[in-house]
């Protein structure tokens, strides 16, 4: 039942993001007797909204509940003051991703409002191996996990993309010994972009930061200096995760929350 | 079934953003059992997340399927490069929030790394009637609903609390003679803000956008016009809802996405 329920989100995509009963069921696989109920109940609760046009969109209940997520939400609140002077200082887009298994998650971008209108967004995933930001999170990742990337066939984008294992190896090799990584062109010819790791109190690589540059002409040697160092400096506004297990929560602390601070409101 | 498990994921809050299977039995009011059972679920499809210390929080497949809410990410997409303009402009706090039945939500925030540390967030909710960002809203909303909000108790925070229905009115009423808000020491005795509506192509109030001051010397009617500015700028830049029906998908559309610009990876 829940599983059937999760499959109705999933039906959801950043292409399709308004579908009909008739669309959720093909999609999703269930029969429409089956969405039409699943889908009351996810109106019901706010997981999704319908607007005036019939169709059904993920919900705002939903994304009140989803951004509580620690390692998107949290990750972003602590790191959003450095990409926004990193963006400010090169006047490029600056970019914040995690690891999801095999895949580049992407959590954050701040861009220009006359930078070239962009394709990627908040949410979407891309493969490790063809990015700055996946290439910086690839070389900190569990052997076994590396290793699971690159058993797969490595998509290619241009003739500047690594494809072959041995080349993602040797960039991995030099990201662990420089302390950034550089992805040269590999997703279009004409861009380049510069990563680092960002480490939190105890050692430990929870995400990335890259900004991106035309490659003509990049500044690699300043543009790593300047990313290492925000890297650095999300690192330490990063939450410390908890070493013991949470303590059990006494009483409900649900209700409303704090009034925000003054100046906040 | 899918209630349940919507009410598992609601036993997470902002206070308590990782629990243990008995504080989410507890705070859900389901059975440990049923708990057990639920979560596993969860947990395999992604919805939630568990860490090393064994606690369980929101997953980050949620958050990806979650970002897709249009009343969020579209509005906050279009919204950002104009509040980080307001934010740059006036060295304050520009924040955008929606109007979620009777109360508002705070659906982005830009502050600066050297802003006064701040208790609000993403995804937070606070009363209408005491906030610039909750009277702009409030002003355009239906007659009906304007009532419901009055009709209960109004809180108050500080001796400027608007908190007699009255007065909110005359505020309302002064919101859409002037075309913007101002909430002056409502929530603390140092704020203030002023907010706008921000319109669709359609004139319909989408959401509103604020910048919060120190009350002390604040420059309303500059302030009131740069605000004004900033909504009319997000207005243009909001996508426009369909008015028919969306068009049935044909095929799956669902796989990887296409890959990122350039300027972005």
């Amino acid at each position: 039942m829940t599983v059937r329920a999760l499959a109705i989100l999933d039906a959801f995509s950043a292409d399709q993001p308004v579908l009909t009963l008739t669309d959720v069921s093909r999609r999703s696989g269930l029969p429409l007797s089956t969405v039409h109920r699943l889908t009351a109940e996810l109106l019901r609760w706010g997981a999704l909204d319908r607007g005036a046009d019939g169709g059904y969109r993920i919900g705002l209940r939903l994304w009140q509940v989803a951004v509580l997520a620690p390692r998107a939400t949290g990750l972003r609140d602590a790191a959003l003051p450095f990409l926004e002077d990193l963006s400010q200082v090169t006047r490029e887009n600056a970019q914040l991703g995690v690891r999801e298994g095999t895949e580049l998650l992407f959590v954050e971008r701040i861009a220009g409002r006359c930078a070239v209108p962009v394709l990627t967004r908040t949410g979407a995933r891309f493969p490790l191996h063809a990015s700055g930001l996946g290439l910086a999170l690839l070389a900190h990742a569990p052997a076994d996990e590396q290793e699971a990337v690159l058993a797969r066939p490595l998509a290619g984008y241009t003739p500047w993309t690594l494809t072959r294992p041995d080349a993602v190896r040797a960039a991995l090799a030099d990201v662990r010994r420089l302390g950034h990584a550089v992805s040269d062109r590999q997703v279009t010819t004409d861009a380049l972009s510069v990563a680092a790791p960002v480490r939190d109190a105890r050692g430990e690589v929870r995400a990335a930061v890259s900004v991106v540059v035309r490659a003509r002409g990049a500044r690699v040697e300043s543009l790593a200096a300047l990313v290492t160092s925000a890297a650095r400096g999300i690192g330490r506004a990063l939450p410390v995760p908890p070493a013991q297990p949470p303590r059990s929560a006494t009483g409900r602390a649900h209700g409303r929350p704090r009034p925000p601070r003054a100046d906040e409101v």
